[in-house]
């Protein structure tokens, strides 16, 4: 055979965005001979479910976080660009990215998940922020850190505080995960730590629009879920639409609700690459794919992950962990069978389960593999932990998070309670009690 | 005897700044019958010597930061508030803060410790960020990271990229350990992870106004540290004096160097705590003390750590932690002598030696307890590691930055290689090369 550059001889390969899907897909792909690419925004593969624990102080994020090219550096048939796909030309097959760069691809694998939606009021952004990246995480840390230190501040200046109300928006596994975890910090975690406030008496509420929270669970567990929420402190209110946000306050059911930390889990989106695309959307702006993953008319492109729209037995296949890394895989199966002029199999879904835990100690549990059960509170915290730990495989920081989380549990202190960036809180009243006397004397007031 | 209100009947201490000295104070006047307040900017105290390693994604921050509050949770006469000092009024012994309060004092311990100087030119701090605090270290990583990214982007877009020069100004302890850390980065760490570029082809240059590297060290210890840089690939300029920082450029010895990332390790200024005192302050900023810590004519104020210029044998103390905590843990010596009506205790500093690391496996230490040595090369590393890892007592993360840097050492892998934040490079040329032919050539390539 004779000696020609690789990259004109063997297919081309780009992936685009390296979460649980597209680092799958390239995973699969580290043997065949193929030329892979792949393009993230961001130097780090993020273990989303574990997410909310760097928020809330828990872990670092390093423990859950790990750069793409560390995962990828032995596989020699593939390299990463941190840079952005900004146009995709179907007809000529090649993308353009960000720095000006075009990519060539024989296959194209789009795997650039969902952001938050803020359905259309996009100025609660800054006022209610979301988890779905590291910058997210942080940002969380330090507002509900900072929540805590300005009122200590504030009581040995004036006496009170605004009340340490934290309002989560959106009971879906994500909402629960925060509106846990929030309250165990104010009532395990930091209750001897101030001694003007009292950690405890924080209020911590969860809003939700549906009549249940975990709405894509089975009615039962939504029950067990809100009764250990209500058990945790956490005030749940369901049928309850947010119809505003604002600095210190979010408008719901017809009132205002004082928020000194306001957090965002009600919608999500899909990335925008799909428009980018010329398909047609759902309603969320995921692509409509078929049973090997292609939209309508572009076999030599696949979309996975949150940003697939794939139906199974009638029902939308749901945008977690589990089914964006079962595509993954399926598209280097896809890939090997082209290049061997088999047929393409077809993908389809094998549902082990869902999960989401409620604080340090519960959890529920759909349980479909290895046998078919609903499970809750204690047990279905263990069984959570242990697939977490196992799905950690690959990270280096497998240990060292298990280690964080045992010394956690067993002492209540957080490992990584850091405030990082800049003093101020968006839902922080700026100005004192406007009760000129008690300015006065707060004024005068030493300690 | 009488229930009146605590803070009435003890004697107040405010301790301002949580750093070695500051953190010392505060625990050693636990068991005293005194109220104490520490008032810190940050909620967390920093290990500083560690701080290079987080810069150079050895460790993560929470490995060496932790909590003021979480250290002194158990100390019930202490508390603790993140704020900042803005006003002292010596003559009737209050502290304004910022947040508007004020705190009346008994005692008052200022261990603000120190910051960067620019030497007058505050226009280069956002070109070549120095090293005092968790987010300089973030930001470091962030600039070193993203330096090797943006190349190999380069690459693959326009098929050169600017060298990777990277400028260490100041062969101080930091400057030494920040350039010797740079380059196992580069020549070990990086190797196998791009496709592109050579991350091994980068210069390192450490820049040094003085005749040698660490001047503060015996001549032959400095020798030495030179030696096991140039080993290392660094290439030292002593004699060399700074005298321009642009964006992408360091003009020195009258010739511009190209650099990618400049960082700023030549000069420290205390913090302007002093100022605020009214005292005669050295040229530093620091705040002349005698040998109870008190600056001339304030007996109830104490001076510690890098803030105070405290003479020993003609010599003034040097600004690193052993003394910082010595201070720290006499100052409540001499408090308690007070309360007992004792005469106060002389402070004397008991050097106990002083190291510097230099890359990976290399270090230089002057030994003065408990015998008199010049260490250097390996066994002077493992000496700096062993006595590192015993003052981070106290620090819950011991044995988990312990496990990271074994880990590290074995596997040549970094722990906490995480680009966050924004990924604009000050020292990167924003536009491509200014030649039309080679952009249209690089708008039509496509790889």
């Amino acid at each position: 055979m004779a000696e020609l550059p690789r990259q004109t001889t063997r297919p081309r390969v780009v992936i685009v965005g390296a979460g649980f899907a597209g680092l799958r897909a390239a995973l699969g792909l580290a043997h065949l001979p193929v030329d892979v690419t792949v393009v993230d925004r961001s130097n780090h593969h993020t273990f989303q479910p574990l997410l909310y624990q760097v928020a809330l102080a828990v872990l670092s994020p390093a423990d859950i976080a790990q750069p793409i090219r560390s995962i990828l550096r032995k596989q020699a048939n593939t390299q990463v660009l941190m840079d952005e796909v900004v146009a995709i030309d179907t007809p000529s097959r090649r993308v353009s990215l960000r720095s000006g760069a075009q990519l060539a691809y024989d296959y194209l694998v789009l795997a650039t998940g969902a952001t938050h939606s803020y359905f259309g009021k996009d100025e609660w952004a800054p006022l209610a922020p979301g988890l779905k990246t590291i910058e997210d995480a942080t940002e969380i840390r330090r507002q509900v850190l900072l929540a805590f230190e300005l009122a200590e501040r504030q009581m040995v200046e004036q006496g009170s505080h605004p009340p340490l109300n934290f309002v989560v928006i959106g009971g879906g596994p994500t909402g629960v995960e925060l509106a846990g975890a929030i309250s165990d910090i104010a009532q395990l975690y930091m209750r001897h730590d101030f001694r003007h406030i009292d950690p405890s008496k924080s209020r911590v509420m969860l809003l939700e629009g549906s009549p249940r929270v975990l709405a894509a669970y089975p009615p039962d567990l939504s029950a067990k879920a809100e009764a250990a929420l209500t058990r945790l402190g956490v005030e749940v209110h369901t049928k309850t639409q947010v119809t505003g946000i604002g600095p210190g306050w979010v408008e719901a059911a017809g009132s205002r609700i004082d928020a000194i930390v306001t957090l965002w889990a009600a919608g999500v989106q899909a990335s925008p690459l799909g428009k980018l695309l010329g398909a047609t959307l759902d309603r969320r702006g995921c692509v409509p794919v078929d049973r090997t993953l292609n939209p309508a008319g572009l076999p030599n492109i696949f979309v996975l992950g949150d940003l697939a729209h794939f139906e199974q037995n009638g029902h939308q296949v749901p945008g977690v962990a589990q089914p964006a890394m079962q595509m993954g895989d399926h598209v280097a199966r896809i890939i090997a069978a082209d290049l061997k002029g088999a047929q393409r199999p077809a993908f389809r879904y094998f549902d082990k389960g869902d999960m989401a835990t409620i604080g340090r100690m519960a959890a529920v549990a759909k349980v479909e593999w290895p046998f078919k059960a609903h499970m809750s509170g204690f047990p279905a915290w263990i069984t959570w932990l242990t697939v977490h730990i196992f799905f950690l495989i690959g990270f280096r920081n497998r240990l060292s998070v298990f280690a964080a989380w045992i010394w956690n549990y067993l002492t209540f202190t957080r490992g990584a309670r850091l405030i990082t960036g800049d003093q101020r809180l968006p839902g922080w009243p700026t100005q004192p009690a406007a009760d000129p006397a008690a300015d006065a004397r707060q004024k005068e007031r030493v300690l």
